[in-house]
């Protein structure tokens, strides 16, 4: 193993706490592999670069010769919420959740050393578990303290119901550290509160107690919210090569930034002064990173060959050489309004789709972004290149002209 | 059974919540006998004349042909309270609940009718609950409304600890009424809330909800604070005859006339006005309460015995024809200390245990009430009584004067 101040340098990096420090010191002192908890969520199988975050700290710990466990909380998903109010989630089958672990588990391997991880389900203890236990569980934490939790503390105060079984999951998460017997939790810092009940819980289990470590909330593709596929400002760590690489492209060059400091072990501060000094290219710097992050989920062949697709397409101005081409079978009177030639062709599948499309900026005519829905295709001789998005792309050929000119 | 109107009139006497009343009607009108659970806690199974209150309702109700489910609580009691915090209750073992329920048993007979009583115990449900059904349980209430009980309430505004588990035992208590499938659950003021959260449990069952009949709690024979053991002022239901009839008669008029309200059927009423007009002396009214209530835990014969024993020693102030006798060996040279002479004829175990009784008053020598330790008991021909409160009771003969006599 490598020396500890080294260790500790790879494992502070980044992180928002580190609670408390002197016994991540210690336990790394003891020199024996650590057991580095993630719980996971099994009903959004779905990670994104905001998990990643969380992931590449793990793997820093699996390069150091640390052991993660991956726990999934089958358990809870498989309770749900009968209740059915708002923020609920709705009780998985036991299909539900394998499929959903199994998904994960594809997911997270194109980051973490599938050797020394080792996945864990908590229905394993929970499913065994008595009411009795549950009660004893409950006695080693008051309810004062349990609505000190940011979101707890917000709802009672605005008087929004909070359903009694939502006080149990933090304690039921908590115990997993206890069976688990681990040493460190990672989590967001939105877990804060929930790894410091697992601490408690050691402790009133007569177990050393978790180190609490915590990464921050990445913000998504737009820069302002935390990532979250619902706010479709996410990157999938299983979308496709192609969409990654295109997506990271277009984020701005300080969120760049702070990718590069949370996604990569690259050096910010010698970035920076590069693009400062003009040395690097801020597009330049944006292909690596990409390049980078590719490079993890998929392989570095793909990352080249995506970076490579990238510069053809939207920077050498190039079209690729198999565009499908749409024939306009007649000779139209005027200018067609780029709906219908979107419906025409294929590429919507209906006019308020294509009017959509145009008003979110997705649809491109000769290169040119258009949002205008009234905007007329002009038959020319040369085939017009419609593009929608970064991978939906057409060249539609008019009959018009050439007749006219045979007429003419 | 007997048609609704007298039935309802029967039940709503000495009530102080029905709710809601019109649910009672509707289920006495389905003609059925009604399920009328009573929960106990078999951590305090001493019951006294308070817990009689709630008895004596369930003894009309069976009366009236309904069938009354006495539920002991031996789940949380086994679970007792692991944290150490004040305000808890040690774990009892399967032994002791066994032991506790056989003693209440034994009292509640006393009261109840054993054909018309179903005696359950909640471990029977509960052990095989697992967790996931108790976090479902949890799922039925808010965190809000659970703090609503005022000691919840006051704890938490008072920010006194209150223990998660805590909050657990009025749904499980409620969900004892799901499993009992309860008509009507009975209990004191302080269980209106445990009551009423059974209600919701049920109705979140879609089963009919049980309809919450709440009763006073009795006064203890101070008057003043509720009757509980730890204050000493209880009557136990198990306390010998003599004991229960004496301490019925050192309360006051007031209280007298309160406790026939609850623990009688009598028209107070009636005796109110017949106690004003002169035609009923207060000490005979006070005299057929005990006699009542001593009927009632043990036989009327018992209670008439009772009635003329009091009547003999502390009205017509005549001693008991058993009286044991000390005789007092040598010739005291003077007045002995009356401490001495308790110690000495066995009435106290030792001269601290004997000063602390006449500090209480509870001393009389020749039926005078003697308030002073310093007192000296003179010898004389004739006995001297001494009595330690009602029932310990000793003749003290002294040698000396004859001595003296025979001397001079």
């Amino acid at each position: 193993m490598k020396p500890i101040a080294e260790q500790l340098a790879i494992i502070r990096r980044g992180t928002v706490d580190v609670l408390p420090d002197e016994e991540l010191v210690a336990k790394l002192r003891a020199g024996r592999p650590l057991r580095i908890k993630l719980g996971a969520d099994p009903s959004a199988p779905d990670l994104h670069l905001g998990h990643a975050v969380v992931l590449n700290k793990l793997r820093e710990f699996q390069d150091l010769g640390h052991l993660v466990i991956f726990l999934i909380g089958d358990f809870t998903g498989m309770i749900g919420d009968p209740t059915g109010k708002s923020e609920t989630r709705k009780p998985l089958t036991r299909e539900q959740v394998s499929a959903n672990a199994a998904t994960y588990q594809q997911q997270v391997f194109k980051i973490l050393n599938r050797e020394r991880t080792e996945v864990r389900f908590n229905s394993e203890w929970m499913d065994r578990m008595g009411a009795a236990e549950m009660v004893r569980l409950c006695s080693h934490y008051t309810v004062a303290r349990m609505l000190e939790r940011d979101d707890f503390a917000r709802r009672y105060a605005e008087q929004r119901p909070i359903g009694m079984h939502e006080l149990l999951y933090p304690l039921i998460q908590g115990y997993d550290s206890v069976v688990l017997r681990a040493d460190i939790e990672v989590g967001g810092t939105d877990q804060r509160f929930n790894l410091l009940v697992g601490r408690e819980l050691q402790k009133a289990h007569n177990q050393p107690p978790q180190v609490v470590l915590t990464l921050p909330l990445l913000e998504g593709t737009d820069g302002e919210q935390k990532m979250s596929k619902s706010l479709r400002n996410a990157i999938g760590i299983a979308d496709p090569p192609e969409e990654v690489f295109g997506r990271l492209m277009s984020i701005s060059d300080a969120l760049m930034l702070r990718y590069y400091e949370l996604l990569t072990s690259e050096n910010v501060a010698v970035l920076r002064a590069q693009m400062e000094s003009g040395r690097l290219h801020p597009m330049e710097a944006k292909k690596r990173l990409a390049e980078i992050v590719v490079a993890r989920f998929s392989s570095a062949a793909t990352a080249l060959q995506e970076r490579e697709r990238f510069e053809r397409r939207f920077q050498r101005r190039e079209l690729p050489e198999d565009i499908p081409t749409f024939e306009w079978a007649e000779v139209p009177s005027a200018a067609v309004p780029l709906p219908r030639v979107m419906t025409l062709s294929g590429m919507a599948s209906s006019m308020s789709e294509a009017r959509r499309l145009i008003r979110q900026g997705a649809v491109r005519v000769n290169g040119r972004r258009i949002d205008d829905v009234a905007f007329g295709v002009e038959a020319s001789d040369e085939a017009v290149i419609v593009q929608v998005g970064a991978r939906r792309i057409q060249a539609v050929r008019f009959p018009v002209l050439k007749n006219t000119s045979q007429r003419g």
